[in-house]
C-alpha cells in the first residue's frame, strides 16, 4: 500500500516516527510530509498569503519531506505537487494529545486527515491521550498497521475520516476497540492573567472538558475507561431542520 | 443588545467597520474584540502555545480591543477575560470573500462564529462574494442590523451558526434571501512553482470550486445568481451510518 503520512507536532515527533517505521516494516510505501515545525491547534489553517518552502529530511532509515506550513499545507502539497503517484491511504499522527468530540476543528492533526478525505483519499487521524509522548511505543505504530488491514479502505464513503484515539496505556493493557460516536460536550476554557516581568498583563489559555457532561457511549468516556476508540467523520454541517424553522420565521 | 463583534480580516478592515456603525446606529451595544492583523485561512487555529496580548483602539467613534491572535483567540478571550457581561449574539465578518461549502473549516471568520456558539452564543458570520471590499457599502451594515432584529435568537438549537453571504453587488441589486444547505462540492487546489530571485523552488495555492459540480439549491449557486444566502450550521460530525457497518467489517 501506498501512504501518505502526515502529523501537526512536526516531522520530527515520537509519533510520526513510530508510524512510518511500523508501516515500513509492514511492507508499505510510506512519503512523509510533515510541517518542519510544531503545529498544534492550528485546526484547518492554510497558507494562502505566503508561499511554501521544502526542506528533505534523511536519516537514519527515515526519508520525508518537510514543509514550512501546516498539516493541511503538507497534505494539500502532496498531493498535489511532491507525490508522483496517489497514495491509497492517508495517515495523520500519532499525534501526543487526544482528539475527541469537536476538537477535529481545533486539530492540525484530524484537519491533516480531512484534506485527505476531501481531496478523495482513505483518510485516518491517530492520536494518544497524553500531551507527553513517552508511553508511545513501537507496539502503537504496530496496532495501527495491524488495523489498517482489516480497514474497508475501498468502501469508505467519500470524504470520510477515521479518527483513531489510544488511551493512555501500554497497548497490552488497552481495552477492546470501540466504534462510537464523538462527544458532544465541549471544552471550558479559561486565560490565566499573568503580568510579564515588566509588569504587562498577557492571557494564557486553559481549559477542561468537564467529565460529567460526556456521554458513557462517547469517545471521551471510552477513551478515559481504557478503550482504543474509532470515530468515523462525515462533513455535512447543514442544519436541515433549521432550514425550514428558519424559513418560517423570517417570511 | 448587546453584540460582540469580530472577523478575521483585521481590527481596521472596512467590513467590520461597515458592521460596527450600523450596529451602533441600530442602537445596539457594540463590543469589538478583533485580531490586530489579518488572520484568512487560520480556520479554527487557537493559540495554546504562547500567550495573548491586547491593545485597545480608539479613533473617530470607533472602539475596540485588538488581540495579537487569531479569530477564535478573540472570541474565546473576549467571552472568558475581556467583556464585563455576557453578549446576545456573537457576529463575525464581514468577510472579503464568500464563504460557502465547507469553507467553515478553512475560515477564521465562521470559526469565530462556531466559537461564539460553542461557548453558548447565538452566531453569526456575515462574509461577501469578492475578495476586494470594495463594493462594501453602509446598506450592507444596515441589511445584517434589519436581518438580525427579526432572526429568532432566542430560538435558536444550541450550538448554531447562520452563515450569511452576500452576492458580488449592490445591496439594493441582490435577490431575496434564500435559505439553504451548503455545496458539498470541493476546492480544487493546485500549486504554483515558481522560483525566487536565487533560483530556490516556492509553492504557491491556488485553485476553484468547479461551478459544473455545484447544484443549483446550494449556497454556492444561489450566490452566484444574486442571492442572499443563509446556511444554518451544526456540529455533529459522527457518521452513525458507518458506525453499523464499520462494526461489522472489523469483526
Amino acid at each position: 500500500m501506498r501512504i501518505l503520512l502526515t502529523n501537526d507536532d512536526g516531522i520530527q515527533a515520537h509519533g510520526l516516527r513510530v508510524l512510518y517505521k511500523a508501516f515500513r516494516e509492514a511492507g508499505h510505501d510510506v512519503h512523509c510530509v510533515a510541517p518542519v515545525t510544531e503545529q498544534s491547534a492550528v485546526g484547518h489553517a492554510v497558507t494562502i498569503a505566503l508561499p511554501l518552502r521544502v526542506k528533505e529530511f534523511k536519516e537514519n532509515g527515515f526519508r520525508g519531506h518537510g514543509v514550512y506550513g501546516t498539516p493541511v499545507d503538507c497534505v494539500k502539497l502532496a498531493l498535489s505537487a511532491l507525490l508522483y503517484e496517489k497514495p491509497d491511504l492517508v495517515v495523520s499522527g500519532i499525534n501526543a494529545g487526544a482528539n475527541v468530540g469537536v476538537d477535529l476543528l481545533y486539530s492540525g492533526t484530524v484537519s491533516a486527515a480531512t484534506e485527505g478525505a476531501f481531496m478523495g483519499f482513505p483518510a485516518l487521524a491517530i492520536s494518544y491521550d497524553d500531551f507527553n509522548h513517552e508511553g508511545l511505543t513501537g507496539e502503537h505504530g504496530s496496532y495501527v498497521a495491524n488495523l489498517v488491514e482489516r480497514l474497508p479502505l475501498d468502501n469508505l464513503p467519500h470524504k470520510c475520516v477515521l479518527n483513531l484515539n489510544f488511551p493512555n496505556r501500554p497497548v497490552a493493557e488497552c481495552r477492546e476497540l470501540r466504534i462510537c460516536r464523538h462527544t458532544s460536550a465541549m471544552w471550558e476554557d479559561w486565560y490565566d492573567q499573568r503580568h510579564d516581568p515588566r509588569g504587562r498583563p498577557y492571557y494564557w489559555l486553559t481549559g477542561v472538558i468537564p467529565p460529567e457532561k460526556v456521554s458513557a457511549d462517547t469517545d471521551r468516556a471510552l477513551l478515559t475507561a481504557g478503550h482504543v476508540t474509532l470515530t468515523p467523520l462525515r462533513f455535512d454541517f447543514t442544519d436541515y431542520d433549521l432550514i425550514q424553522s428558519l424559513g418560517g420565521s423570517l417570511e
